[in-house]
């Protein structure tokens, strides 16, 4: 009968373990509730919302926030060797289970204007990085240092945040920022100044009183949304060349144009010379396009209340929601959105580990990191062996729980040896911890050290568009030892780059993840040879973007819009399409991307193109000078 | 030992499923054989089948046609609260399991010209929708009333299909069509006529007797192969521009060219401008490109019989087979192939839930909507998490059977509460059930009602190309109203558009999925943006095409073939390329596609290539006046 | 008890089951070793590494070899219906499981130059596809016989290797040449001069004697790395087409470019008119691209020599090193690298049949082998099954074990019937036994019967990219008859191929596996219409071809430079790109491929811009020629 016990016992874990498979069922909020683990509060949340949005309370049932009081953190910080993390003090002894109530109505930023009443309870709608920071106050603090915190306001909110900046710059109210400077790899950077201002516009929006200093700011800054990106020209926005172009006007095309107002019919007629021109073209796209990976503003701008059951009900009215873009801006001056990679509501480790998590944003033409891991051997066996996989372990054990890296893996996981008993490779939220290069713009230099592109070039003068004074922003540094000729019979061959300081500690973090299944040799001959990619892009890059300066200045071209002809559009790709592929593709794997995507699309196809399109107008220019001539 | 019984069931429970994770076995059949559950006729099929190919009786094991009579469907429709409906009387009381037989034995239509004698029984190789819907009404009927039934009719078979149409209109011969008009979302359609004349063409290729009336059908109408496509120019053949190309000649391009004819030789040489015109040109991609999704007319032309073991076996030779095209026709003049999602010979619930089965049309280009699904939140936590999901479940239960949705769930499938208790979303097989616009042609209008293009345009006069008269085909309808004007700050930004009626239903239908897991102003917010892209795609489309016209006008580009020069590809590229993922993106969460194959191709790549061309071939044009006048 | 017990052993079964799903843990490696299992060494090498390299040790850990001594792949062997196949006498008894030691150790061309001491074991780091023939004889023989073995030498190598082929052919020193005319489909080929040549280098570089003998070799030939590819322009390396523009230097373009130094620093400034010319410029991306799926020479050139704990431990540094391309070149003379689809260290048969193992290298734009799988029928019951299939079963009993193709099912595998008890489809590594046609070329005509393009162009003057001569290398034949007229009433339609001898017998291995499924009738039509593709094609290639020799001829393009012009680049996109999508997306079931992808893009895309281009050109020509006749 022991036997037989022991039989039993094994049985059972791996029933337990099958059980564990499937999504949860409605019985596992009966148990919790009857087990007294969920709070009163978030059971009267569910009382309705299983009802109403029965998706995202299953979603939650599925989570380990469903399954834990919130002090259960500080095992998993013990477990990565994180050290003592504190919670927020009103979770520290909380017994209740982490629920709708713990989140929505245990914000942290008690003054942020987009609290409502609900029946009777105030709420918020959005919980935003503050509020997650309140129990991972480590991840939120090493996102928010991060580019992804600050992807709206380094892109589709540039524009806006520019003006922001300067004019804190000019009347020198650095308090209006976020604290980059001060704050990168040391605390929670946040957005004060927007918290308070979220409120004057609201206010003003809803006809109360605003202070002078606040309505000074309302008239000059207003909201991104505003002017609905009319007449900008710029990168962040490449579609804004087209909608503007100057060449229409040049060639005497002004169509009349009107815009659908019903079925089969159209009205509101403008003559225009060009799309943006036309009053009904409202740039709707960025909205399910820049907005949905780089993020929102998020603006609270009305209210409504209704009684339901005999209770006030009152519902926030926002725009710029929904957004789970990774820069999102909150009403409580949270800077990025954790929601992006652990989605709502199962907020699951296994699903940021997914690769098709980054791969969401990073993807496509002008960074396929996804496409280059799937074509990867790394991405290749994830695929053959995913279903063997332990996704949620904390630690992650190389070998015993997965066999290839995700992208986490390499760039953000904490790993520990295949018994669990040594912490390997230390994990973190920066992204920047593990990488040296800025792969992503004209030429060749590293990433800078601060997340704030904007404060960066308005405060420090650094463009990391063009590298300009890129120096002031990188900390280490580099050095490039020319390699044997062309024709000499030696080894190894290619430059070597040999890094100092903190760029020297960032390639060694990840050397040390790739070591972990790699030889050395295996591990520096890559990055040698990967190395060399970013010196070779660098001449190619220098070399088109001079022909296209040759072509501006012989009027070839005219940079008026440097984005609305032949040649500026493909330095446009070169850079900021194959000359990312080419460069992505080589460090990491991707092939077919280092080259077909990549240099043979840098080279073949848009440097080939650049040419012949200068030679042909060249030829028509001087058929031109040779008639006029001729003329006289 | 209580105890121990209750923690057995539980672990057979566990050990059940888990046997279920696998493919079936060949013991299988030998358990539903010795349990007189598989018909006589259907053992002796197998007898043979086994051996001769053992991949589709597999198939057919693992589907739930093997376990189950035909009766049995009727508790499924009771589960997806579709009421009573009532199936085949030959099937109502039928005992045995749905086999080889009871699909290509029984099935609909008994004077099909393509029912052979097959060791004495008389079956069919083709099972069609028809046969089908003996078990299935409600699925065949829903199918047949949407494009995916006239998915062939509508494109590839459109310039054959017409010549019918015209001809039915002319001579006041309505009979002869599918009866649209009449029976969509009424009954089930079919094409009789077609039926007759696969009937009659059978015989004319035997040589057989062939009544005038249909003599004359036959050599009116042929069969869609005939020409092998030589001559037309349509945008849906778009290599029919560059087969058919008039620039070669323009330019005095005249090479001779010869065909392959063995190892290393070529022969038939020709002298042509164009290869189209090559008489071993043939176009035999269609087979393997538009065929494959759109479906074939099916076309019985030959029998040969052989003697088999003492018995005459007979095989139908066809001509567009094999095919799984959505749209396919069939000798029994069904229209539309359930096999297409639910493939051979599993015919899964699960299987057409996959969101590949839907991306194996659903891709590239044209209409990247696996590729946008890939990309969504909605595909990341399908990826992440669909290892735990009941794909198989009937209905299907929010959050318990799965936590995002696939294609079906969104398009398609019939929604339960978390608990089963409740049906809160009703299924439909009519694609149109949820959706209110074309995204697929020139402008902005919203989806015919009827699914038959050809009908449409040339019985009502409705142009789903250009949207002209697009209103005679539409039910409901809707009002754009303006937003803020640019620089006012002011929300709800952007344009409103307002449904009403059938539109306004439509809306609805697919706002009740989104809210299962999202709040009301979430869907709605989403929708409003959305929404403003079919307003400002449709000034960008506009704009691009005045400008190719304007191009026709000036003798810059020859309108004669409109799918050989440079900027009416270009057009091409824009509405039925960029301008679909642009769109696509916008409503299905598809940034990348939105943004940089979407709007950024429109305008950054498509129109300032357009203009780009206009502007080179307008200065060459300007020369070659000048040039012409100093000449003189 | 008895129905209890019974109970229990369902269970365990169960249970079992359950536990071979996730990866194994260390646990698993103490129990191997306490059982005597792990030889002595092996033990001795994980005593290390499982700390140093704990990834790879797990990885193996996973694999058959960690289980299993190396005679029980004889039972695999019968299994799979091919007879005894001997494996190495010192491994016939042989009582360990196949380790470390085993592959590292116990190599078998005991002279290879890049044998190291290692703890005082002689190991070598890279184990070649000649080791692992001791226990896979048959295997590595067929592999040995396909291009994948000469991937390198074909392409990325091959100006190197030509050199070698033209001199061995001139001095009539054919030993120095690996023995394909003698060896393909007979014994493993190898590269036996390499060895000695790898040996002869490594004591040059390292300063010690060299025989005239191979100093005149080495003088002659070098390394293929010696000239980082300056200069050569080759459609092999399309990048070189702009690298080494002649464009630029027509139009006067000659920029002084410097090459990047240090953070925000350039230097080594250069002036040149491509950027091939820049001596920093590398082209690094080589091997980052060409070599990562094509593989590398391997050439040792130096050790060092350290003390750990008391014992020397050498340490080979290799140039070409790491690469797991599929035609590897390694210091024992070995072609081609089983480690490219069964990777490290778990050498998994389950691995190399999922489709993106191949898929690694078959996509992109140029041979999208795995978009096609995935768009295809096969690849989405794959997607929608894959759960239930099991991937390790030797032989694959079709239905039972899989219920769809992937890639290694209908190109190499063995299949059994559903119960096991029967192959039906022998199995080959062999890649050309189930295929007719090479599909990668200018022109259309059947795969060359011997893998080594370059000896096939020098010994046998074969060219297979234009076809020339290509009947010396094709064993039996094919004939073309033409099917009834565009215009003619009559089936079948389309061109019939008749095949006979050799390829007949490929065309009917791939033919067996298709009906293991499908019928004869859709077998026989699907590769009928298939078929017509490749005559198709090929009048479509003659005629865009024949239109750039016109240019060429009329100075309209330079034929200098080859690759760096418009219609050179359109032209390279439609041989090697747009028409190999056309062809494969035909043969494989992927419609996007061979319409949108295909032919759409080859001629509404590529042609059509050819002739655009052409006649826009010529033009202007006309202009320039009219004009001076005016001047005068």
């Amino acid at each position: 009968m022991k036997k037989l016990a022991f039989l039993l016992a094994i049985l059972f874990i791996g029933t337990t373990l099958l059980a564990a498979k499937g999504l949860a069922t409605p019985a596992l909020l009966q148990k919790l509730e009857a087990e007294g683990k969920v709070s009163p509060q978030t059971q009267a949340c569910l009382a309705c919302h299983m009802r109403v949005t029965p998706g995202i309370v299953m979603d939650w049932l599925n989570s380990k926030h469903a399954l834990n009081p919130p002090a259960n953190v500080e095992k998993l910080y013990e477990a990565i060797g994180a050290g003592p993390q504190p919670i927020a003090k009103k979770f520290q002894n909380y017994k209740y289970v982490v629920g709708c109530y713990e989140c929505h109505g245990m914000y942290k930023v008690k003054d942020r204007v987009d609290a409502v009443n609900h029946f009777g309870f105030k709420i918020v709608t959005i919980v935003t990085l503050q509020d997650c920071s309140q129990c991972h106050p480590k991840e939120a603090k090493e996102i928010s240092w991060t580019w992804h915190a600050f992807a709206a306001l380094n892109t589709n909110l540039n524009p806006w945040y520019k003006k922001i900046v300067k004019y804190a710059k000019d009347h020198n109210e650095m308090d209006m920022l976020p604290p980059v400077f001060k704050l990168t790899h040391k605390g929670l950077i946040t957005w004060q100044w927007y918290k308070d201002y979220a409120k004057a516009l609201y206010d003003y929006l809803n006809g109360k009183p605003v202070s002078a200093k606040w309505m000074k700011y309302i008239k000059l800054f207003g909201t991104p949304y505003d002017y609905d990106f009319k007449n900008i020209v710029s990168p962040l926005y490449p579609a804004s060349g087209g909608l503007n172009t100057t060449v229409a006007a040049k060639v005497g095309y002004k169509p009349t144009i009107g815009a659908v107002c019903a079925v089969g019919k159209w009205n509101y007629y403008e003559q225009i010379s060009n799309p943006m021109s036309h009053p009904m073209f409202k740039n709707a796209y960025a909205y399910h396009a820049c907005y949905e990976c780089h993020g929102t503003l998020v603006v609270p701008y009305k209210t409504e209340t209704k009684m339901i059951k005999g209770f006030p009900v009152t519902r926030m009215d926002y725009w710029g929601w929904p957004s789970n873009g990774a820069g999102r801006i909150d009403p409580d001056g949270s800077l990025g959105t954790c929601t992006a990679c652990h989605p709502r509501h199962s907020f699951s480790v296994a699903q940021a580990r997914e690769p098709w998590t980054c791969g969401q944003c990073h993807l496509g033409y002008d960074h396929p990191h996804i496409e280059i891991y799937e074509e990867s051997k790394h991405g290749n066996i994830y695929d053959a062996n995913k279903e063997k996989w332990n996704m949620e372990a904390i630690p992650w054990k190389v070998g015993t729980d997965f066999n290839a890296p995700t992208c986490a893996t390499c760039h953000m996981s904490t790993i520990a040896s295949p018994d669990g008993s040594q912490i390997l490779v230390k994990g973190t939220h920066d992204l920047r911890a593990r990488l040296v290069w800025d792969q992503m713009h004209f030429f060749t230099y590293p990433k800078a050290d601060y997340p704030d592109n904007v404060q960066l070039a308005v405060i420090k003068g650094v463009s990391v568009l063009t590298g300009a004074n890129i120096q002031k922003a990188v900390s280490g540094g580099f050095k490039v030892i020319p390699g044997p000729k062309a024709g000499e019979l030696a080894f190894p061959r290619l430059a070597t780059i040999k890094y100092y300081g903190a760029l020297a500690q960032k390639r060694a973090a990840m050397e040390k993840v790739c070591t972990l299944c790699h030889s050395t040799q295996w591990t520096k001959n890559f990055f040698r040879t990967a190395d060399q990619n970013m010196i070779d892009y660098d001449i190619v890059a220098h070399y088109a973007f001079d022909l296209l300066k040759k072509a501006w200045k012989e009027g070839i071209q005219d940079p008026h819009n440097k984005l609305d002809e032949v040649m500026e559009v493909e330095w446009y790709y070169i850079w900021h399409h194959q000359g990312r592929r080419w460069r992505n593709g080589a460090f990491m794997m991707g092939p077919d991307f280092a080259h077909w995507f990549g240099i043979v699309d840098t080279v073949m196809e848009a440097l080939n193109r650049m040419l012949g399109y200068y030679q042909m107008a060249k030829e028509v220019k001087m058929l031109q000078t040779q008639l006029q001539a001729l003329a006289k």
